[in-house]
């Protein structure tokens, strides 16, 4: 068996009997039941992936960014530059992006994977060369990866589940570069979900109303050209890439595969965690979604995985930046349910009905 | 000049130049323009609050937790026993309460203030015993307190704040515990906002039906009684209460004369915001919302403060649980501005519009 199918096999659905001696578990504690709100449904859900209750409280915790570059790039979808994909990788790699501040204030490690920068990258400390192919080719005028190499890119992300686990992370936070990615989600979201590309293509950046037109334009082509089967993820990352997308998808299926949960960020995140549960439905319940993003993809792809973000704060960044932020709520969800006395044990009334 | 007066003279609008550095700061950092959402107004904020761009980040931080007993318990406001907030603040003395564990994870140091619990309080490490009186009396039948034990609580606030800022804190968080209190809050918010009582009171605890009907009919009994004047909020004190708002309402006074960021946790905290912007408007300067809780006056009382919430994750426990989730978002702001290259300094093009 190849890689991804030893992962398929190893993702079981999360433990139910944890989670039923969670909520069991909650309405013991001392607080007036369902007082923890949206807080209360997380504890449940680390139980479950956990297998235990109450859950360890997942740290260390580690953000995998990973980068890569797009054809469709050519196309016009974005102001940006390529260049900036391997420029933004420098600027992870000295600890000078956002990524890394918000890694250092919540206590997360930051690994930068080269899964398909354009530019050649020097070795350094932080970043895995792991690249599948020097970006994808434009998924207008073609697929974007041929088959082998979408398989690739989603192997080079369960290999990085697996060293992180390795290592002792008990977290794993979901980061991408890569300029022009959100036009490969939009139609990765169209492919999975169904919607229209008007509905799925955002701002990403920031581009201006002309440049979302032709972006909007070139997703509705791609989705024409490719008539993708939702069925058939390995045949939709071929069609669109983009290679931090089959990445990030081996990412949630790793992380499944060692009952870790998986902190998603974005619209990136989202796309990719569409792939996974199109390979294995049940890698979404290790899935646990950070933060709500300004790109309308995002909010379609939530819906449609059944996730309820933890923020909504308006970011739309990537990096793992809004996956980090919510980092802090995962934890202490879990911290809550392994220290919280309950109404016995610290001798308070309990009158909840 | 009392206690009062002084830190209503040392409560200065926040920085208009550190604001507008901040704001020209954030569009040369390393991402695109806005792309960080309400992180960046956050950011921003903080900046005028210090006086300084960038920010220092605000840490350590303190979460204040003050406890008071209140005489409309008598009117059957919620199932709870009076008893359960001297045991509450026992379980808090012990480390067992969710307030803890989320200060524990989030590195908060926690101080419990008796401000005014009916049942006496032994001295214990970690508790201040600052009681003004046994608890309020029934706001129903005439005032909840004196003018004067309404000031000597605010003071005990403005001590406390006092007192955290000389210990080396660097971020106020607010805390509160006391059985009923939310009646006093809905009070306090119809009070400052002209809100309905139908508008403004809710389960607290999560109360029945029947007892949300008789605690509103409390409220609007309260109201026609005292015909609050919101031009004096030491007389909207002493006729609803509680001794923990009061003593809130300093702590925002004081952290802003210090010129410290105040981290509100839910409506007992933004009643208590009422009272201090009642006292010095710009003090409102210095609040940040942590969170929207699920209490209905909550959602009035940030509308009027002009407050957007960082969390709304559906909570409605008071103790500072919703502040202590919101604290790493607030570092992670600063931090962000303290630790991001800009474009130039790391070489990546910048292509904001």
């Amino acid at each position: 068996m190849g890689a991804l199918e030893v992962a398929l096999a190893a993702v079981r659905p999360v433990d139910a009997a944890a989670r039923a001696a969670a909520a069991e578990r909650l309405d013991r504690m001392t607080k007036p039941r369902g007082a923890l709100g949206q807080v209360e449904a997380l504890a449940v859900d680390l139980a479950g992936i956990a297998g235990a209750c109450p859950p360890p409280v997942p740290e260390p915790a580690a953000v995998a960014v990973f980068a890569a570059d797009h054809g469709v790039h050519a196309r016009g979808v974005t102001p940006w530059p390529q260049e900036v994909t391997a420029q933004m990788v420098a600027n992870f790699l000295a600890g000078g992006a956002v990524v890394n501040a918000f890694a250092r204030r919540v206590g997360a490690g930051v690994h930068v994977v080269d899964v398909g920068v354009a530019a050649p990258l020097d070795p350094a400390d932080g970043l895995l060369l792991r690249r599948v192919a020097p970006g994808t080719a434009d998924m207008t005028a073609g697929p974007a990866l041929d088959r082998d190499r979408a398989l690739a890119a989603v192997e080079v992300g369960i290999a990085v589940a697996g060293e992180l686990a390795a290592a002792g992370n008990r977290c794993l936070v979901t980061g991408d570069m890569g300029i022009a990615n959100t036009t490969a989600a939009a139609a990765l979201v169209c492919a999975f979900t169904g919607a229209d590309p008007a509905a799925a293509t955002g701002r990403g950046t920031g581009v201006d109303d002309a440049t979302l037109a032709r972006k909007t334009a070139v997703v509705a082509q791609a989705l024409a050209l490719h008539r993708p089967d939702p069925a058939d993820p390995l045949g939709v990352l071929s069609a669109f890439g983009g290679l931090e997308h089959a990445a990030l998808a081996g990412l949630v299926l790793g992380g499944a595969a060692h009952r870790l949960p998986v902190l998603l960020d974005g619209v990136n995140a989202g796309a990719a965690a569409l792939v996974a549960a199109a390979f294995a439905p049940a890698a979404v319940g290790y899935c646990v979604a950070g933060h709500r993003s300004a790109e309308p993809g995002h909010r379609l792809t939530l819906a449609h995985l059944g996730l309820v973000p933890l923020l909504d704060l308006g970011l739309r960044l990537g990096e793992g930046t809004g996956a980090l932020l919510a980092l802090p709520v995962l934890q202490a969800a879990a911290q809550a349910m392994q220290d919280v006395a309950t109404f016995d044990a610290a001798g308070v009334v309990d009158k909840n009905g």
